[in-house]
């Protein structure tokens, strides 16, 4: 189909200095976990986001100093002469489908882990980090100043060299520059501390002496931070820059820039999720960078929608769609809006599992795009499957995230006969109740893109409203049966730790309820609830939210020392806390719950000592169960699966064990990619990246 | 000297299976943070402790399959072919030096964090982890459970290829052989789950079939854990095993194993810190097992005397001794036993900083051996100092543990003038007083340690009682000046995130005191006491404890959600907390203290609503402050400088930023190393291992 002409706007060339970015998509710097140390996998994830019509791809941080060292997490180190060749390698890629490549040079000073180097710290002023425990930083000398001043000119002549053509004078999300801006952290009394101008001065330079060196052949990017609200603290360590002030920098620093990438807030609020943050909550503020510099302006806003996108240009607000999460859920979607398949599009859930990985150290991951990450390691693109020669029948059982998934690959390599079947009336499996679950609309994007995909793919039929049996099963015609039956909540208070049933515990008790029990409707006989959580992620919180909306009495009760830690990793804890302190949730904390009635749940503090709470309900979030029957029975009789025709029987999913919902995606995808090799159940072993132990030792 | 007779039994070879270790001395496996990841830094560090005399040398935990992949955590995984090249490397500088080379062969089953491979956990039976979230584990099939099995005899069989004559069958630690093992984890109903005979035929079957393959050429070693108190319940998931059913196990798999490595308890506590637990407390229960066979059976104990380890030797309680962090500590105590060198052993704290490191996926470190993970990399050997031809004079300033461990080191290198100077009586810096501390006695080692080598360095005049100004300093005759001044508490009030001083808060006034003024013996006016800490780590509980011995009424308020978060990854945190419990020590968690005056504490709970905490004196545990005037007087003036012949002034320790003791003594080690070095400042690039990112692809 041809291109929407209202979208045209978004592929005018836009010049950045001395290059031309060759269209308004520009994804953005941000984490892959593959840094230097998986030099082909970051090229070839780059590589693809390129491909797919990204017209800058910009790699991520990248130290230009060993005392800012971000192990334990994996960054993209430019501070040695040795570390080149890993980065020409992504440049090359992303340069092969004509897009630039931009690489986001930066100093993390207080905040920097130096986990590798075991170096101190350097900032302004001797301070506690927000972000690190384990010491103070050094104040920088003078010395200090001009090394990391010349580290960074020659990181960026490296940067050229390996081929890039955007470099980065990285101020953002709290790191040197801003320590020096911010006069939160900034305490000097010397020519780099105190008014505007000293408190920028440190930026200024660094901005010039990058241009000197490489002004002619690269782009200067930087990156700044504005603070939206100002009300609102700096959740990761970010010090309060007022726009103000910000603006002002923006004056100064004006000609020395040729693009200008700004975020808002504190990272966990420019990369807020879906839960709590709209789509381009940031637009007031960006705007207000857009007002003060003639230069090209880059903002990221989790924008999906190529029609908000292309009015967002128009308006003038910025001149580029930066774009980080959007970008690793669909690396094609700027050649899907240029060919007019917008229902193609795979829209972000911003649930921020790919920070989540990030922030826990792994490899990048997405709910939405099992490729992501896999490009090379696993040879998986996101829009070519390896056909199939395998044409037997295959039917898929279970239309939640894993089933659909697995249908859709089998769709998309060319399976000619797949039946996806599921028992409810419609498709989702869990996340049919979870997306209607306060702040959790979104996710059910995980569902909409997939039911298109399978309404498109001729060859998969898919039928709702139908449990089959075994004897269905077997009597169905399959060749290939996968079972994708999901999981579901016990009922039982079984947690970890706790193997055998809690007393007391019974989910047919009208006082005791599964998160299935609350999203069918059912509630407690009375008004005082506890919400017993031993999961610690979203399902306690977002129960606590619809009961206190109704007027329930709520406590969330937590073995946890904190409510939903695993919000942390998406950033969303401070918000996701407060959130549900002004819904009037109560909790307490570092509490085991062993027994319940009808009065009360009864079990031990986090010394061990007695703790008891009245209420007149509980809702147990505890610990979910395989409901993998179906493929125990079909499994149990290996004759009758011959009898039937039937030659492999999969499981996949939450049926496999339960867990997130994008690991639950990737492993149905992983199944629709392998299901022809002859041990499917395993995935093939993918492709390692090692240092060479032979051979003479590497370069500094 | 030669070596003590009394010594000589650890001195004796001992037959394990088809090899033969040449003495006692087993570096048992431990982590290093270096796995198949950085090959040659692994290889180095293992290298040095054959060389120091480690008679058998482990290298860490070698997943045996993909689905036991530990990523964040950096593991020397082992379950493909292109993995052997790697551990070859370091079987061979184990050899070099006359040790066996061990490698601990394992499956993390449902402990496994796959954050790489992004399998599903396997266990016994579907269940949550104790130490992973984000999902429960698959349980097994048989398929899986052969899978498993041909999986470990591939991996032994790549180890033995590799050039290890020691290979595990590694069941200890709660990982998947003892999963199957523990009633708790393993709810099996077939022939692998129900009787002590089922549960353990994982592990026989396992051990039998690796037996069956490489027994001939290998030892087999297997490593098992006891619950040394039925009562503790295991703090790292580790599933509640009894003794005497693991003597059961051991007499059922006696003839299938060449040597019994044991542990007692969970991981905290086998490992558990000097804090807490008395140097082999495992022995009562070791010795269990002892009796229970006639293979050799060796245990850890964290023993640093060489008397105790030949009595327990002599006792039979076990074989050989085993060690890690002794054997981290001093990789060379084997070699100084045999040559008389007693009073040369460095001896480990206890502090299990070692641990840290991992825990928080950082490279291997200690406190007291800073050359730790730095062998290969910087090239530092525990016992040679690369010599030095510069004989200028060279005055340190400071005798904490970074001024004393640079004289050392400069001492060792052949400077043929050091003096240290130490305004105290006595060195140690802030250990001085820590050491005193309730708990924190064995952490005074570092300060022992070094004292004794400095009497011996003739080199080294230690001048203590002696305050140097910067006059004095001008006027020494000094040629390189090096300032070690430490840090000291603030009595103001700043805190992380607050760099303003707190209203109220003058460690002048009688009810604020600083740790210092705590130890100095200044208590507070009244019998009600809040120790407010944002530091998170030892200080504001050991004061704590302190206080409340003495009949204070102390409650600590903290930052953090739990008391002392940092001492969770030394494996200390519910020690600690129970610790202090039963100490009767309250705690307020999550508040922010914002203002005090002499009744009360004043500030915020984590919802950032009033909290208000009455009191009769407050200890400030917030932030501390580097003590560098004396720096910034010498810098400041650099014509004074010249005219008084000194030609370089270096700052090391906490007086640059102040940090865990462990960096502060590897910043002076450090800068003895390098202060011969044109730009003595910054340290030297040290080596990196990098993939290849030209080239042809790497082997799977």
């Amino acid at each position: 189909m041809p291109m929407d002409p209202r979208h045209a706007i978004l592929f005018e060339p836009v010049r950045i200095g001395p290059k031309t970015l060759p269209n308004r998509f520009y994804q953005v710097p941000h984490a892959s976990g593959f840094g230097t140390r998986r030099p082909r996998a970051q090229a070839a994830f780059r590589g693809v986001r390129a491909e797919g019509g990204w017209g800058g791809v910009c790699v991520e941080y990248a130290p230009v100093s060993p005392d800012s060292d971000e192990i334990p997490a994996v960054a993209a180190n430019i501070w040695a002469d040795g570390d080149g060749p890993a980065l020409a390698l992504t440049a090359a890629a992303i340069h092969a489908h004509g897009a630039l490549a931009g690489l986001e040079l930066v100093h993390g000073g207080a905040g920097s882990a130096n986990g590798s180097s075991r170096l101190p710290r350097i900032a302004p002023s001797q301070a506690a980090s927000g972000v690190q425990w384990g010491g103070l930083a050094k104040e920088m000398t003078r010395d200090d100043i001009g090394r990391v001043q010349r580290d960074w000119v020659s990181a960026a002549r490296r940067a050229c060299d390996a081929g890039f053509d955007i470099v980065y004078v990285y101020g953002a999300h709290g790191y040197l520059l801003s320590q020096f801006f911010s006069p939160q952290t900034n305490h000097r009394t010397d020519g780099y501390g105190g008014s505007l101008a000293n408190r920028g001065r440190f930026w200024l330079e660094t901005l010039a002496a990058v241009r000197d060196k490489v002004g002619g052949e690269c782009a200067i990017a930087t990156r700044v931070t504005v603070h939206g609200d100002p009300g609102v603290p700096g959740a990761a360590g970010l010090p309060g820059i007022e726009v103000e002030e910000m603006l002002a920098l923006v004056a100064m620093a004006d000609e020395l820039v040729d693009l200008w990438d700004v975020t808002v807030g504190a990272w966990p609020d420019d990369s807020g999720t879906s839960r709590y943050f709209p789509e381009g909550h940031q637009r007031p503020w960006t705007h207000r960078v857009r007002e003060a510099t003639a230069k090209p302006v880059v903002a990221v806003g989790r924008y999906t929608s190529p029609d908000l996108m292309a009015e967002i240009i128009r308006t003038g607000a910025v001149d580029l769609i930066g774009s980080a999460r959007q970008a690793i859920a669909d690396p094609f979607l700027p050649r899907k809006v240029a060919e007019g398949r917008l229902d193609e599009i795979r829209e972000c859930t911003g649930s921020n599992i790919c920070i989540l990985r990030e922030e826990t150290f792994r490899q990048i991951g997405c709910a939405q795009n099992a490729t992501a990450g896999e490009e090379y390691r696993r040879g998986w693109h996101p829009e070519i499957f390896g056909p199939t020669s395998d044409d037997r029948p295959v039917l898929v059982v279970g239309g939640g995230p894993a089933g659909m998934e697995c249908a859709v690959v089998l769709g998309k390599r060319g399976f000619t006969a797949v039946h996806l079947a599921e028992a409810q009336a419609e498709l989702g499996g869990r996340l049919r109740w979870i997306r209607r679950l306060p702040t959790l609309g979104d996710w059910g994007r995980i569902v909409d893109w997939r039911r298109v995909q399978l309404s498109q793919l001729t060859a998969v039929q898919v039928i709702t409203g139908c449990r089959l049996t075994r004897r269905d099963v077997l009597q169905y015609g399959a060749s290939v049966v996968v079972v994708a039956t999901g999981s579901s909540w016990r009922g039982d208070g079984v947690q970890p730790g706790h193997p055998a049933p809690m007393p007391g515990a019974d989910s047919r008790a009208p006082h005791v309820l599964t998160p299935e029990q609350v999203c069918a409707g059912q509630r407690p006989p009375g008004r005082r609830v506890i919400v017993y959580d031993t999961d610690g992620y979203f399902m306690g919180p977002a129960l606590a939210e619809l009961l206190a909306a109704e007027g329930f009495d709520v406590t969330v009760a937590t073995v946890y020392p904190v409510l939903s830690p695993v919000s942390d990793e998406t950033l969303e804890g401070e918000t996701l806390r407060a959130h549900l302190h002004r819904a009037g949730v109560g909790v307490c904390h570092g509490v085991t719950v062993t027994a319940v009635d009808s009065s009360a749940v009864h079990g031990v503090d986090r010394y061990g000592d007695p703790w008891t709470a009245e209420c007149d309900g509980v809702v147990l979030v505890t610990q979910q169960v395989s409901q993998d029957a179906l493929y125990r029975e079909l499994t149990a009789d290996p004759s009758a699966l011959e009898q039937a025709g039937i030659a492999a029987v999969h499981l996949v999913g939450d049926a496999v064990a339960p867990r997130l919902i994008s690991e639950a995606v990737f492993d149905g995808h992983r199944l629709g990619r392998e299901i022809d090799r002859a041990d499917a159940g395993l995935p093939a072993l993918w492709r390692s990246e090692r240092p060479n132990p032979a051979g003479p030792a590497p370069r500094r």
